[in-house]
């Protein structure tokens, strides 16, 4: 059955574009190397009418579906599982790479699943317009249909909201093969239940997204950054409220970095400097952008100024140059981990109001159990959104550390579920989190998902394994 | 059984708190006297408990339930059916007034279905922040529950979104009496379905919103409002994308109105005079705003003078009562189509940049089919949303006229279709339109929408007639 499987599959999207054995291998691991899986073939439709057959094929012949686009998720959500009870078969959506229009009146863009998140950025700066998602790290090799999946975040959530925020329309291919066309470009549209909400954040296990309608918006001509020294978390979350209303939408960005993060960066990027004269425990790096051409400089200094005793140092420019380099002391810290060695790495938010009450119960409860815990925590302050990555600075120890991560795991999470927060704030559930969330969300809603996973897909084929 | 039924309630609620017979009537009729329907009868919960218990109770007698709120719709969407195979029972959540908390550093507050939305503006500004969603004319009446279960619209959606972009999370009573607390108050959640997303929108027949945790915005300081003579509706839409470029989100708002509205309103409010020396065909009203005390009508008047030929004539004010005599000829449009006689209305969308072809092809179509028709056609241009009144102006040929309306319907929807727009951008569906929709919407999506209900509401209790 398998051979004529990957005999009916190539008669659908041509034989260069069905992959198996070992070419098809590097698709079915993840990009952290911890989820590896295997699958009959990995296929490579071209448009939506080929990933409507191949997922019809595969819904008569029972095998289970694993859609993927760029396959950078952190939670191996985009690869096949190690063990399914049924065989899979990953569609791969990167060949989709259509943008299918722009309209730039509506302030609105049709693209296919495949594109990846930097073409999309770059054909909307084309059309003097601004497609604010940003995830710099990954946003050349990240797809739309996966940002779309699994609801992506990043650092522009706090002025343009989630990825789901950003889309107008959506067009899915059911489990079963057909295709819904939702693929409006409404602002306004209250003709029944909004299903593109389903979809979007499902990670692939109500149907497959094989285009959207995105929000664009007008572009910022300028910017002002902020490099700040900050007392505490409790004033970083103080000067954001105080920031939003002196400033209001101009913040596009307020990233908190804590010290030992600095530390990592300082130490494995010799191109990077200490911003403050003194060693700082607590920064923040504030943007502010605008549409007008206007000294935003003047404005933040301003706020900033008027703030009071939480600050203890800030620096503002409009410069390029000046700005890239205090941003590099956030954006490389995740490579910093990677060269430091292994973490465990955890994805929260809480409400905005609880961030200062989160760090400092985690740190005291992980300080406890496992003392000389070095905490790696920075992130999203407006999206109540903290990266918290503790390890052990001693490697031997740290092994010991790393293989009690389930128990890490668990004063960190319970402290979230306590101040009201959730356990994967925007990298998904995956095989990572799935289980895990049996634990935080309560049976009724885990019942009213279940529902819906099987009023959608009764056959249970749409990437098993993964969220619920 | 209905006796007995009745006793369960008073005994659930208190003997006060259930009204049937005569002193039910007024809540089983809509504000503009087009639905009238009967329920055995209606019932005040206090809280959520009783929401639930009243719920359960109806659920296990199979009998049918209406929520209701401030009982505002449009659309016939909160009373109950003139006829019904089930009895039916009203469930009134107007006691449910409590704003549960208020969270001013995390811009959000909890609140409880029941209030209305003028007290959930006042209690935000009192806190100094905006909550933005905003429905002048009704907004002393009108209950958050109901904005919610219509995704309600207005005049700020171009700014700050649709009422479903204005929550981070809900509380609902389920059909079978089960509370589901989706209660978060998180800007980041990525663990599964968005179910809030199902409830919003779904004119209560999922389920009945008894609270939600609703964003907040800084509030505005400065204002300043233009009004704007342009040549013609696509004049109106270049403006917009040239001001949004140049003004980005300080656009608070951007209406269009054509001059038989403006006919109307000089006509019967005597306080009003027309804005220009030279009687203009269109015009629009905008409005800029921003957190910080800044001289907008600069911005304003600069972004205008350069936009080109489409406008004929511009006035840029900062004064509040000038601002408000502008405004009041939008507000009033309403009530001045009331007092001349009755029209066909169509409240619609369409992309923004379909806009002027929309206005132009129904124009055209309706003066060939029903030679001397007046059309009162206004609206949020941002939004792609017209409200879109034929009538006669003669009250003879009016009667014959709204005889046909079914006709008109057809030919202002056909073309609305064609445009790829939404024959309800606003008011949802209700009574009004749940059976045309199933001519616009594709039979896959209706499929979708029954087989969600049926897994939500297996027994069809919800708010039967409505929307599906």
């Amino acid at each position: 059955m398998p051979s004529d499987l990957i005999k009916s599959l190539q008669q659908l999207v041509g034989a260069d574009h069905v992959l198996t054995d070992k070419a098809a291998a590097p698709y079915c691991k993840d990009q952290r190397g911890n989820y590896s899986g295997a699958a009959l073939a990995v296929v490579f439709p071209a448009d939506t009418g080929q990933v409507s057959a191949v997922v019809a094929l595969c819904a008569a012949q029972h095998i289970a579906i694993v859609p993927q686009g760029g396959n950078t998720s952190l939670c191996g959500g985009s690869v096949p599982l190690a063990s399914n009870a049924q065989p899979q078969v990953v569609i791969n959506l990167s060949r989709m790479k259509l943008i299918r229009s722009i309209d730039a009146v509506n302030y609105s863009m049709t693209v296919e699943a495949g594109c990846t998140l930097a073409h999309i950025r770059e054909i909307a700066a084309k059309n003097e317009r601004l497609f604010p998602l940003g995830l710099s790290a990954i946003e050349s090799r990240c797809e739309i249909g996966g940002n779309l999946s699994t609801n992506a975040g990043g650092v522009g959530v706090l002025r343009y909201g989630n990825t789901r925020d950003l889309v107008l329309g959506l067009e899915v291919v059911l489990p079963d093969g057909r295709i819904w066309n939702g693929l409006r470009s409404l602002r306004k549209d209250n003709t029944g239940y909004d299903l593109k909400h389903l979809f979007i954040g499902a990670e692939g296990t109500l149907g497959i997204i094989t285009a959207a309608v995105l929000k664009l918006f007008p572009r910022p001509l300028s910017q002002a950054t902020a490099c700040v020294a900050l007392r505490d978390p409790a004033s970083a979350v103080a000067l954001l409220a105080h920031l939003r209303a002196n400033c209001g939408d101009r913040i596009s960005a307020f990233e908190i970095v804590g010290r030992p993060c600095l530390d990592l960066v300082l130490r494995h990027f010799p191109d990077t400097r200490e911003p403050f004269a003194q060693r700082q425990q607590w920064m923040v790096i504030i943007e502010l952008a605008d549409v007008i051409d206007v000294p935003l400089n003047t404005a933040l200094s301003a706020a900033l100024g008027s703030f009071g005793a939480g600050i203890k140092e800030f620096l503002v420019t409009s410069d390029k140059a000046q700005s890239a380099a205090w941003w590099n002391l956030r954006k490389y810290i995740s490579d910093a981990q990677k060269i430091e060695g292994i973490s465990i790495k955890h994805d929260v938010s809480v409400p905005v109001s609880n961030v200062p009450a989160f760090i400092e119960l985690a740190d005291a409860a992980l300080q406890q159990q496992f003392p000389g815990v070095r905490i790696v925590a920075f992130g999203h302050i407006g999206d109540g959104n903290i990266h918290y990555n503790p390890s052990m600075p001693d490697p031997l120890q740290n092994a010991e550390f790393l293989a009690r991560s389930k128990e890490v795991n668990r004063i960190v999470y319970d402290i979230v579920a306590r101040l009201n927060g959730s356990i994967s704030a925007e990298h998904g559930l995956g095989q990572l989190k799935h289980e895990e969330i049996h634990r935080y969300k309560s049976a009724l809603e885990l019942e009213l998902m279940r529902n819906i996973k099987n009023t959608l897909d009764p056959q249970g084929l749409m990437n098993p394994g993964k969220l619920i």
